[in-house]
């Protein structure tokens, strides 16, 4: 079946009563369902203390072809979970529920229910717009960097040259970009339409990404030091941009100040920073522990330069988050006012064999930062499954890998590319279907609540993956998964470079220079078309609150091809991405408005599918890679 | 597609190798790989503090139709989860994911992983053969119950009359069963080859079912006293029987003596073992929280006899589990020596509104009884979803209904018997598919530690339920839903009365006397041939191994008929389920052993499907409703 539209529910103002939550608040929750759908009547669904409840949803608005239920939600635990039962007679069983996932006509558990948190939305401005990630070293270069010494461990990279993809090199080669350079070319993001910057880490450390940090409180000199943070944060904000800094609470380096006391004094308070081989809780040894070294001490995946912090220890949460000025409270004062956090390796951080605090320090640290500013925000790092670990309480939202990057680079990429590794699978890649992709994108939706799904940081590639340009293995195809990421639910999150066609064959690869002579004539290194992609697409994102804010309902899945609706109050976008030729489905008539269907955004690189207005509905078809945006009036 | 027989793995012995597992402990794990799966290789995938890894898993055996694949799995993390990567060309993505749920061509999230804890297993005896339940009320009447006066609450029940359905006579009916009584007639469940006896609450309170203690310290003397259950578990454990209680940790009755100390004095101890309204946490009012009473308390579901405990509280914890004499404590110890409890209205436990601290309690509860009798046993009640509830290391399983119970009722419900209500849903019922009913008990089974799994205790009735035989309409489809619950994975738990067709319309009306005169010649009241079904399937189940600790592979999922393979080291079981004419399937040949499949139990009431050996495997068939369980060499 590739016609979707099933009876639909999210946590959009339009289905849910927006506000934070208290015991006992009623909230009105509201369920669409066409009549094709053969649903007889709606019945709401919530687990009170461990124990379900049904209430009758009452029929509230009947429509030509699709009625809204709504029922009464009482707010009582935190998330308050439900779903709905609908009576299906035609059937086998005569009822089906509908919960995040969509439609089941068999029993489920309660995983996938909606829920509703007592916690406070994220800042506006977060999902308002693009974010943009900028690695510093390889973004731009004011004049100052030609004065600076490179240190020891570093070996020069000539700006535009192409890094190495390997080590030793890839972590050495320095291409003196800085945060003036940034500052320089703030009006390329203006022009791209970017509300926020997201920059990797400032600290000082061994390395051109610096998640090996020697210290959390100074900013690198190779970047231009603390006051080219506070230059840059002035500068941004005067332009209406929000600035992320990128904080590494899973380890630091091991020339961090803390690791190399921890180091020479064993009775220091700074030895209860880290996991030591043999302490509480910790094996003698490991595959994480070094085998050598004496005492050994736990690392980030067996990086011997990665010391990992042990977060049991109230040292760590005082100098990390919750102390005067802890690593995370310090940038956000003035005069560097950073607007909030990406939070490497959030999955691993706090977690280690039998102990697993990795929740409660997402909390403690969305709290004390939150009380700090209440408009700042916190993204986790996350490829994985994130669905326990995002409640709404703690991280704001994650880099939504598992639940949109995956899906869409499976559904898109280049076999001849992407050979001999499947996204870290040990496997040829092959290209799934359409509807596996919606399956796993609905999947990893369903199980955080609804806030968090909007304010995910949905990426197609970043300082850690392959190019998309090199693993979609065409403009036209890039052009497909930046249209999804524009106009999926959360926050579009693109890397330094994506709107020229950078190649990359891996996360280091990737970290190219930027190209600044060539922008924007174009060049070599500079595709003009795919500029003008990311472009159209993001200033399409910045204008519409039905991507910001709005409910996501499935159309069509088909192998090819796929379509969803971006609904809010007052504006319908129909979105329809094709990969292929495509023999094309007809959506029902009531999808139409009362006036022809608008294209907002057609293909650049790729075509735009075919939208006819029929006797029937709205027919679609595609005769080979295209997108298309439409305003349903 | 009906025929499953997908590439398996489950965390028998004869998959995962036994023991309590320490961190850094390598555990061999074995997938069995059908030839026509067409998997070119195998991998394990497991997540470590939150960090997913690959290793390939080697060919181990290949067999002639059938491989198997070992990889080495690091125990890590508790639980350490973990899955398997197949490599599968034909298939669009080229791979798929094999989880407890069995294999899925996406992208799946780590919910249904395998996994392994490192608690201990429950004791051997809890799964080894069918538990029992008795409503010591409506069990059987010893001489002295004709001396007992009734108490002022009690409305007197005529032994064998037909139980009231609704209240107010519902829990004031008594018929005057007592604990000799249950003595009397061990020989009844000896000849059932009944392992457990479980034995709902024998405190005092207000009502025939005694959920409403009025004290956890004494057994009512309706039912004899305390010296009848020393009595009584002394008889049963010289039969070879067990003997659990039933606790209510949720709540206790008004009439407790806590209660009534907590209502009098507000400064004294007990008020803390309450939820009070407008104290710290508890709303002035609310659903459950009486309206007129000042102060009010929050109660089980709104029941006002009934007020919750608060588990936040030391004291209720001293109370209930930690103390040396608490409630779990005293009964476990001489001269009542019980085995072990069932836990009443354990999904609500120590939740309320933001508190949760359920899973919590359940450890707590767990390592204490532990501690005192490392061979005793906790089950937990739960209707709906139990998957967060059971990690392995608190409650060792508990009542099936979500998993087992629902979803059999479900496919052999009788729909002119359950009208108009379909299992606590507000919708005429109507059967679902055999495939509806795997898929559900798949997703319930996939997310809970095997152990967890291996000993929930499967039901296909209660005294919280209609009885079994006015569900499903006939005593062929009991004979079906009984096979089902002797066969699949887990401990057979079935309610007094059932084994001779007993009839109720719901939990109160199905509380039957038991009518001995009947037993064993046959009467009204007692059906002999479903008593020949129930002796013949405990029996089974009593002297299998591989019923008792075998994996369970499905075979067959098909609208009228399923099948599943039930396999230990040395026995190999297939069980036959069809609920009406099915034209069949075959299964491939290497399902065969080296012999003829010997048919073990066919159908006492129902038909007996036909098992043909061809050429192409082995083709199975009914021609209605029908059961068989064979052994297959």
């Amino acid at each position: 079946m590739t016609l979707l539209l099933q009876p639909y529910h999210d946590g959009s103002a339009a289905h849910v009563t927006p506000g934070v939550y208290d015991e006992g608040d009623v909230i009105s929750v509201k369920v669409r369902v066409p009549h094709a759908a053969g649903v007889k009547g709606v019945w709401l669904r919530t687990v009170r203390d461990g124990e379900p409840r049904l209430v009758r949803a009452r029929l509230k608005r009947p429509g030509e072809h699709q009625d809204t239920y709504v029922a009464d939600l009482v707010f009582h635990n935190q998330p308050t979970e439900y779903r709905f039962l609908l009576e299906t007679p035609a059937i086998p069983g005569g009822y089906q529920w509908l919960n995040g996932q969509g439609v089941h006509s068999r029993e489920v558990g309660d995983a996938a229910d909606f829920r509703v948190t007592a916690a406070p939305s994220p800042p506006a401005w977060l999902t308002a717009g693009t974010a943009y990630q900028i690695f510093p070293d390889r973004f731009a270069r004011s004049a100052a960097a030609d004065h600076r010494p490179l240190p020891d461990w570093a070996t020069p990279l000539p700006w535009g040259a192409e890094p190495a993809p390997l080590p030793p090199l890839t972590a050495r080669q320095v291409a003196g970009g800085d945060l003036d350079g940034v500052i320089e070319h703030l009006d390329h993001l203006v022009d791209l339409h970017v509300q926020t910057l997201y920059l990797t880490p400032f600290f000082p450390g061994r390395s051109n990404h610096r998640y090996d940090a020697s210290t959390f409180h100074s900013v690198a000199p190779l970047l231009g030091g603390d006051a080219a943070l506070a230059r840059l944060t002035a500068a941004a904000h005067a332009r209406g941009l929000k600035v992320m800094g990128d904080l590494t609470t899973n380890h630091c380096g091991v020339a961090h100040e803390w690791f190399q006391r921890a180091l020479n004094y064993p009775t220091s308070p700074e030895h209860n920073l880290f996991l030591w081989a043999g302490a509480d809780g910790v094996p003698a040894q490991g595959a994480d522990i070094h085998p050598k070294y004496m005492p050994g001490y736990v690392s980030w995946l067996g990086h011997h330069s990665l010391p990992k912090l042990d977060w049991r220890s109230e040292y760590v949460r005082r100098a990390m988050i919750t102390g005067e000025d802890s690593a995370m409270a310090h940038w956000l004062k003035a005069p560097y006012r950073l607007d909030g956090w990406r939070v490497d390796v959030a999955n691993m951080t706090g977690r280690y064999a039998r102990h697993d605090q990795t929740v409660e320090i997402s909390r403690l640290f969305r709290q004390t930062m939150s009380g700090l500013n209440p408009e700042a925000a916190v993204i986790a790092e996350h490829f994985f499954d994130y669905a326990s670990d995002l409640p709404g309480d703690g991280w704001h939202a994650a880099m939504n890998y598992a639940g949109f990057s995956r899906p869409v680079w499976a559904w898109l990429g280049d076999p001849t590319t992407n050979n001999p590794q499947h996204f870290g699978l040990p496997i040829a890649f092959q290209r799934i279907t359409g509807q596996a992709m919606v399956a796993a994108m609905r999947d990893f939706f369903a199980r955080v609540p609804w806030q968090v799904a909007a304010a995910q940081w949905n990426n197609i590639g970043s300082h850690d993956t392959p190019r998309v340009r090199t693993r979609l293995g065409s403009a036209a195809n890039v052009e497909l998964a930046a249209t999804l990421m524009f106009t999926y639910l959360g926050t579009p999150m693109m890397f330094q470079g994506d709107e020229g066609g950078a190649t990359g064959s891996n996360g280091e690869h990737s970290r190219t220079c930027m190209p600044w002579e060539q922008i924007p004539s174009g060049g070599a290194a500079w595709e003009t078309d795919t500029h003008a992609v990311f472009r159209g697409l993001s200033r399409l994102r910045a204008g519409r609150s039905a991507l910001a804010t709005g409910g996501l309902r499935w159309a069509i899945a088909a192998d090819d091809a796929l379509a969803y609706l971006r609904e809010c109050e007052g504006e319908r976008l129909l979105v329809v991405v094709a990969r292929d030729e495509w023999a094309g489905e007809t959506l029902p008539k009531w999808v139409l408005g009362t006036e022809p269907p608008e294209l907002l955004y057609g293909g650049q690189v790729a075509g735009t599918p075919q939208l006819t207005v029929t006797g029937d509905g709205l027919r679609l078809a595609a005769d080979g890679p295209a997108v298309g945006v439409w305003r349903l009036a």
